[in-house]
């Protein structure tokens, strides 16, 4: 009956077996990733709940209710397989699908994202810079060129982008945004701190709202000074 | 009766009366705070749940649930007051302290978040940048000085700071954050990516990871796909 037990628990579930996993889920999952990927690049190859617990400061039980569709457990006491589990959530998150990248604004923000590491962490190309100043058209950063905007539907479609960032200022964005719209790319990773109210069907927008976040320190802030 | 109902809901509650309001709500004000901002800005000072439901795209029930704690509805049918909204939320978020911040990281990040309107629309005053690179130090940038890490702990003294927005490398993160708490800070906006593990009690951290939403926005992506 042991024997059966852990025979179980080390066949890893098959995305058929896993089923649907939660949106609440989803969500926490790129943390989860990020902490995988440094223990791996740290050699750590296997991890028990316990010490994920302490290491991400979420309980042991939420941790094994999050990982627990995906399977990839040792034996009792062996903890969790990181590669295993590292690679497993990067295959439902979109990792491995090779998706190139635009960065539309070549201002201040755009030239902090192009140089940072957070793209080819989760496989995606940056594949080039877009904007309408001429004083940085022609110019890398990074190692990535700044085209003009008169050539991005074109540039788009003859090099398969799928997603942009857009960094450009709250006042151009939706604009900006509708073109990016219509020259086919799917997705936008939108810094400007515009709602885009775009077609639904043509587009996913996912919002980077920093405001937000300053505003939720200064109340945690507060709230803790209160506190005391 | 009906008068009665009428009054009762013209008088605006007070903070005492509103009592505590859940984390999941508080979560969900600033993106109210900053849509009731570009409405006011826009010179809208009455708006309906329906309106603001469109406008949102949340639905009218959960906008009257989060919003309920605070009072402030005119008569049915007359809709939210935007301003007294407004600056409640404001309140509760602590938009009114007068915090006083210091960016440390003057690479093209730093440049950015301090070109941005977003520390002035919530009431947060940016004192100074700082940084370790004598190319930078002594620059100008947004019209706020860079000055030299060295000279860090005795400016947060000397100008009463509250919080530090950290635009460091994910590698120098935890030693700058922890000078960052020595001298006293209470607050931290962490864009490095680098999750700081810091005393809790000393100093209140909210993280930005960009990578996070990155990802989210391909798993978004894909899973349209696939349901296509």
């Amino acid at each position: 009956m042991a024997e059966q037990k852990r025979k179980f628990h080390r066949r890893p579930k098959s995305v058929e077996e896993r089923g649907a996993v939660s949106a609440a889920v989803v969500r926490r999952l790129p943390r989860y990733h990020r902490f995988l990927g440094e223990l791996l690049r740290g050699g750590t190859l296997r991890i028990s709940s316990a010490k994920l617990s302490d290491l991400m400061g979420v309980t042991a039980s939420q941790i094994r209710q999050d990982l627990n569709c995906f399977g990839g457990f040792g034996q009792q006491g062996y903890g969790y397989n990181v590669r295993y589990l590292y690679e497993q959530i990067g295959a439902l998150l979109g990792v491995d699908e090779g998706y190139r990248a635009v960065i539309v604004g070549a201002g201040n923000l755009g030239r902090a994202l192009v140089s940072s590491h957070m793209f080819e962490r989760r496989g995606v190309s940056r594949m080039a810079m877009f904007d309408i100043d001429p004083a940085v058209i022609g110019k890398r950063f990074g190692g990535i060129p700044v085209l003009p905007m008169t050539a991005f539907s074109n540039y788009v479609k003859e090099n398969a982008i799928d997603l942009a960032v857009l960094t450009v200022s709250k006042e151009a964005a939706l604009t900006v945004a509708q073109e990016i719209a219509a020259a086919g790319v799917r997705g936008i990773l939108n810094f400007s701190g515009q709602e885009l109210s775009l077609p639904e069907d043509a587009v996913v927008v996912e919002n980077i709202h920093m405001g937000d976040s300053l505003m939720m320190l200064c109340y945690n802030m507060k709230e803790k000074r209160e506190g005391q």
